[in-house]
C-alpha cells in the first residue's frame, strides 16, 4: 500500500495513500456505513462530498447470515454498492459497547481478507480509562499477540493493527514500537472515544503524541472513532491522518447539527447559521416540518459537508503553513480542547514535536492567544539563539521591541552607533524573545504578529527566555545618546552590518560555525533594487547564498553547500543516498526516501541539505521534506527536492 | 421609522427596522450598489441572500446627469431595480478619498429626498484619525450644524447623522449626544475606515464605545464602511446594528476571498474550503479559468453568502446568549482584535458595557483565554458579591475549585460541618472567583465552563478579586476534619442550607435585604424530585419564587413582589408606567417602552421588576427586556414582559 507525504505543517501532513480501489487523499475521514441502515449511501456521499473511503463494520457483516454469505460471494464492495477503498472494524468497538462478543480474533480477519476489504482490522482489545496499569498491560500483550498471528493472515488486504493502552503514554508508545515491527500497515489509535465522549481531551493528546512517538512514521494513523470536526485540527497537528465516524448520522439523528466549533441543536437556531446546500435550501422552519426521516437525511448531509470542509481547511493550512492558527483558533472554542493545548507546553512533547516542525513557512505566525508561544517553532528558535548563534561583540545594547522590521525603525539610533564604529550588538527585547539585530528580517522573527499587548503567561514566558539568553552576557538597556558615551570607540575599522547579517543567519540555518566558513573570502552582496534586502551572496566571485524574500532564509548554492561540506563533519548536513540513486541526482532528479541511507537528525522538514553518496562525495544540494526518521522509514515518495548538482 | 428590540446579548441587539420599504431585520449589512457598475444586482442579491436593504451614493448619481434626471424622475428605487429599503451615502467618503468635492450639504439632502431614498445621510466632514484636537473640534462642529439644518430638510426620509470625532473619545461622545439631540433618524459612525484599513481595531472600539455612550439607544447605529465580517461580531456586541461595504466586490476584484476569520487569496488556495453555493459549484481549476469577470462575479457572491452567514451567526448567538463566545473566537484569529479586546478590560468601559448585558442566559459561558474574565457579566457579580451579599456567619472555610456543583461535589465534607452545627460560611476559590457555597447553582457560577488550568493573566485577575472578597473577612482554607476542630459548636440550632440559599440568591438578584424580607414568615420549599433542585418558594402559604432550571434564578410571583414592593423605597426594582397603560397592564398584557415614566437605575435587560404606576402602587410583576435609558428613549417595542399581575 503505497502511502507517501505531499505536503506538510506542524506534525501534520497531507499524504496520498493508495489502497487496491484507488488513492485517497488524507487527512480525512471515513464515514461509518452500516449495511443494516444506509442514512446516505456511500456512491451517494461519493457524488455530494467527494468521498473516497468509507467504513464498515466486519462484525455486523459477519453476524447477519444473509449479509455474510453475499459479502462472501460478491464482495464488500458489492454488498454496500461503493467502488472506492473500504475499510472494516473487526468488532472491538461493539466489545467496548456490548461487552463480550463470541468470534475469533483470526476468523475476522480472515473473513475481512475474504469479502475483499482494502484495509481490515486486528480485533484488538479494548482498554478502559480507568482500568489498572497491570491489566491495561495484558490487554497490549493479547493486542500485540493477536497482531503477530493476523498479519500472516492478512493476503491481499491492508492490515490495521490498533495501538492500546488506556491513558498510560509508556504502555501507548511501547505497543506502538511493537506494532510497528510487524507486518503491518495502518494504526489506528484505540480506545479513544470514552475519552473523547468525555471531552478528557488533554489525556488523548497524550494517547496521540506517545502512540505517535512509537509508532513507524510512514504507515497511516488513524483516531478511531473520532468525528466530531472539533478534534481534527488538533489531532492532524499531532500526525493523525485519518478519522471515522457515524458522527454525522447519531447527531443527525438527535437532530443536532454538527460545526467546527461545538454542535447546536435544531430547537436552539433562529437560523441556519451555515452556507451549505442543505442551509441554503431550506429555511429552519421548513427544515423543522420534515418527516424524521428526511429530516435526519438532511441534517446528517449537511453534518458531512462540514466535516469534509473541516478536512478541506485543514488541508488548506497545512499547504500554507498556518495548521497551529487553526489548531489554536478552533481551541479557543472548547475550553476542554484549550486545555488540551497545555500539553503542549510540556517540555517532553515540544522535543518530540519539534522534530516534525518544519523550518520555515508561507504565512507569518499569528498570536492567538496564551499557547501560541509554546508552539514547537518557537521552542526550535530560543534553543537555537542559545546554541548556534554567537554574539559577534562583548556588549549589548537592548531596544526594547518598536515596528518590525526593526533595523528600519531604529535606524536614526543604529547609525549613530555604527558612526561611532561601537562594537555593541543589538538586541531586541520582542515579543516572541530575544531577537538580534542581525536576524531581524528572518523567520519567524519578521513573519509574526503579535498584539502590543500578550498576555501575562506569555510576557512571563518570555522574560524567563530573555533571562535564559542574556546568562554571562554583559547587556545594556539603551538610554538614548548617553548610552553611547561610555562605548566611544577609537576603533578605526566600520562594522559591515550585512556581513554580521549573513553570519548570524547562517549559523543559525546550518549551525555554529556555518558563517565564518561560508564568508571566508571576498564577499560581494546583491540587493533588491526596490527593497534593498539581500538576494545574492558570492564569495570569491561563487555564487554562495540566496535569500528567499518570503521568510529571509537562505537556499543554499552548490558551491555554499561545498564550503560546509568541506568544513562540517559527516553526517552534520547530509543525506546519504545509495549507490543505485547517485547517478539519478546526478542528472537532476530528487532524492526518493528508500534511497536515503542515512541522514543528518538534525535536519528539520523544509531544511537545506548536502546530498552525498556512501564515501560522503557531495552530488548535490537539496531541500528537505522529510525528517531523519522519516526517511529511514518511507519507502514511498520523495524525501529530498534535489536543486543544484555537482557538475 | 420604527425600530424595536426584538432579542439581545452583550450590548447587542436583533431589532426590526420600518422603513417606507419594509422591515429590516438587524443587525444586518448593506451591500454597496453603485449604479455605474452593478456586479449583481440587488434584485440578484435578494433572491440569493434575502438582501433587504442596500446603499448607494447620491454624490456618485448626482453628478452623473444620466442617472440623476432618471432619479429624480423615477425614483432611486427603480434606478437600481429594487423595491427593498435603500439607503443613501452623500459624498463625505468621496471626499475623503478623492479630497474636497463640490457640492452643497443641503443641496444633497435634498436630492436624497427627492429621489425617494429610505435613509438619506447628511454631507458630513471627515475627521482624520492622525487630525489635531482643535480641527477635529472644528470638524464636529461644521457636521453638527450641517446635521441641524439638514434634519429641516429630510421630508418623509429617514435622516442619518453621521458622529464624527476622530480618535477622541469626548468628541466623539459630544457629538453623538449633539446629534442625540436633533430630530435624527439613524446613527452612523463616521470616520473609522482608515483605523479598519490600518488593523487600528483598539482605537476602532474606543471609537464605537464613546459614540454610543452619547447616542439615543432607541436609534440605529451603523459602521459606515465596515465591510469584513472580521469585524461584525464585536462591533454587534458593541452596539452596532448596520454595516455596509464594497469589500464583498472589491475583494472579489482581488480574487480575495472573504471568511469569518480573514481573507485568502484564490492564488494560496489548493481546494476552496467553503461549503457556500459557489464553493461548492466549482473545483479551484475551474474557478480560476473563468473569465476576469464572472470570475468576480463568483467570488463576490461567495463573499455575500459568507457575509451574510456570519450575520446569522451572530444572530443566533444573540438569541442563545453565547454573542461574547463568538466575539472571543473571531478575535482569536486576528492580534489586532484580540488586542482590541483588552479596551474591554477598561474600568468606564466595562462600565458602560455592563449597563446592556443581561442579567443571565440560555447558553452557558465559556471559557476562551485571558479575555473571557473580563466580560462585563463577571465584572457585574463581583461587584454584586461584595455589595449584596452578606456571609450569615463570622468565620469562612475556603475549599478549592472542585467539580460542579460544588455543593454535590463537597457533601462528605459539608455533612461534616453541618453535623456539628458548626456556624461557618463554604467559600469555594473558583476560577471566575470567589464563590459562596449558597451560590453555586446560581449563573454564571454553576453554568460556565473553564478549564482546569486556566491562563497566568486569568488567575492574577481572579486572586486579586478574591483579596478584595476576602478584605476584613475571617478566612481559614479547609485542611481537613481537623479545620473543624477550632470550630467545635455547642449550638443546638441546626443549620437550614436551603433557607441561607434563597436568602443569598435573592440578595444578589434583587438587592441587598431581599432575602430577610423574603424569607420572614414560614417557608416551604418545594424540590424537582428528579434532580432535588429548589423548584418553589412558599412563604406563610403564598408562593413567592419559582426557581428557574436553566440559570438558578428567581421568576419572582406576584406575592413576593409585594413584599419586596412594601420593603423597598421607590424606585428600587420599578419600572413607572403612565397611567393610560394601567389598565393594559392590569389586564395581563406586557409593558411598552412608550409607556414608561421612570424605572430603577439598576435593572438591567433580562432582570425581574416590579411594574407600578404613578403613584408607586404595584400592579405587576415582569422581566424587562430593556434599561433604564432604552425604556425611557423607546418609542417603540415592549419594554417589560409581564408576567403576573395584581388581582
Amino acid at each position: 500500500m503505497k502511502f507517501e507525504i505531499k505536503d506538510r505543517d506542524a506534525s501534520g501532513r497531507i499524504c496520498k495513500y493508495k489502497t487496491n480501489h484507488g488513492t485517497v487523499t488524507t487527512p480525512t475521514i471515513l464515514p461509518v456505513i452500516n449495511p443494516n441502515k444506509m442514512i446516505i449511501s456511500p456512491k451517494e456521499m461519493k457524488n455530494l462530498f467527494g468521498t473516497e473511503i468509507v467504513i464498515s463494520n466486519s462484525y455486523i457483516i459477519y453476524k447477519d447470515k444473509k449479509l455474510k454469505n453475499k459479502a462472501l460471494e460478491k464482495g464488500v464492495h458489492n454488498l454496500i454498492d461503493f467502488n472506492g477503498s473500504i475499510m472494516t472494524d473487526s468488532g472491538t468497538f461493539q466489545s467496548y459497547v456490548y461487552g463480550d462478543i463470541k468470534i475469533d480474533p483470526f476468523e475476522i480477519v480472515e473473513f475481512q481478507r475474504d469479502i475483499g476489504s482494502d484495509i481490515g482490522t486486528i480485533l484488538d482489545v479494548f482498554s478502559l480509562p480507568d482500568q489498572k496499569k497491570s491489566e491495561v498491560e495484558q490487554i497490549v500483550k493479547e493486542t500485540v499477540n493477536r497482531a503477530k498471528k493476523s498479519v500472516e493472515l492478512k493476503g491481499n488486504m491492508a492490515l490495521a493493527c490498533t495501538v492500546q493502552g488506556s491513558i498510560f503514554p509508556e504502555i501507548r508508545e511501547k505497543c506502538a514500537k511493537q506494532l510497528s515491527k510487524l507486518d503491518s500497515d495502518f494504526f489506528p489509535i484505540g480506545g479513544v472515544v470514552p475519552l473523547m465522549e468525555n471531552q478528557r481531551y488533554a489525556d488523548l493528546v497524550r494517547c496521540i503524541i506517545y502512540s505517535k512517538k512509537g509508532l513507524d512514521p510512514s504507515k497511516p494513523v488513524h483516531l478511531f472513532g473520532a468525528g466530531h470536526p472539533l478534534i481534527f485540527p488538533l489531532a492532524v497537528a499531532l500526525g493523525c491522518d485519518f478519522f471515522d465516524s457515524s458522527a454525522y448520522a447519531k447527531y443527525a439523528n438527535d437532530e443536532r447539527f454538527l460545526f467546527p466549533w461545538g454542535t447546536e441543536k435544531l430547537d436552539n437556531l433562529n437560523e441556519l447559521p451555515c452556507t451549505c446546500p442543505i442551509c441554503s435550501k431550506y429555511s429552519i422552519s421548513e427544515l423543522s416540518k420534515l418527516d424524521k426521516k428526511n429530516k435526519t437525511i438532511e441534517i446528517a448531509k449537511h453534518n458531512l459537508y462540514i466535516t469534509y470542509n473541516e478536512l478541506k481547511k485543514i488541508r488548506n493550512a497545512i499547504s500554507n503553513g498556518s495548521l497551529w492558527d487553526l489548531v489554536e483558533r478552533r481551541a479557543n472554542s472548547n475550553p476542554y480542547l484549550l486545555e488540551a493545548l497545555n500539553e503542549i507546553k510540556k517540555r517532553e512533547n515540544k522535543e518530540y514535536l519539534e522534530k516534525n516542525e518544519p523550518s520555515c513557512r508561507k504565512k507569518a505566525l499569528f498570536y492567538t492567544g496564551s499557547h501560541t508561544i509554546h508552539r514547537p517553532e518557537i521552542y526550535r528558535i530560543h534553543n537555537r539563539l542559545i546554541e548556534r548563534y554567537e554574539e559577534p561583540f562583548k556588549t549589548t545594547i537592548v531596544f526594547p521591541e518598536g515596528r518590525k522590521p526593526y533595523y528600519a525603525y531604529y535606524s536614526e539610533k543604529i547609525k549613530k552607533i555604527f558612526k561611532k564604529n561601537c562594537k555593541v550588538n543589538i538586541l531586541i527585547d520582542s515579543h516572541i524573545g530575544p531577537v538580534p539585530l542581525e536576524l531581524d528580517e528572518m523567520y519567524p522573527f519578521a513573519q509574526s504578529v503579535f498584539p502590543e499587548k500578550t498576555d501575562k503567561e506569555t510576557e512571563d514566558y518570555i522574560t524567563t527566555k530573555f533571562d535564559e539568553y542574556a546568562k554571562n552576557k554583559n547587556l545594556i538597556s539603551w538610554k538614548g545618546a548617553e548610552t553611547l558615551k561610555d562605548l566611544e570607540s577609537n576603533n578605526r575599522e566600520s562594522i559591515d552590518f550585512d556581513i554580521l547579517r549573513l553570519k548570524a543567519i547562517s549559523d543559525i540555518q546550518f549551525g555554529k560555525g556555518a558563517g565564518s566558513v561560508l564568508l571566508n573570502g571576498k564577499i560581494r552582496i546583491v540587493k533588491s533594487k526596490k527593497t534593498r534586502k539581500i538576494r545574492n551572496v558570492y564569495c570569491n566571485n561563487k555564487h554562495i547564498l540566496s535569500m528567499r524574500a518570503e521568510d529571509g532564509l537562505f537556499t543554499l548554492k552548490i558551491d555554499g553547500a561545498n564550503m560546509l561540506h568541506h568544513h562540517f563533519k559527516y553526517p552534520k548536513l547530509r543525506v546519504v543516498v545509495d549507490d543505485d540513486a547517485v547517478e539519478f541526482v546526478k542528472d537532476g532528479k530528487s532524492v526518493f526516501s528508500k534511497f536515503v541511507i542515512d541522514c543528518d537528525s538534525d535536519l528539520r522538514p523544509f531544511d537545506e541539505c548536502l546530498i552525498v553518496d556512501k564515501k560522503d562525495e557531495l552530488i548535490a544540494v537539496g531541500r528537505c521534506l522529510l525528517n531523519r526518521i522519516e526517511m529511514l522509514s518511507f519507502n514511498y515518495g520523495m524525501a529530498v527536492k534535489t536543486r543544484e548538482h555537482i557538475k
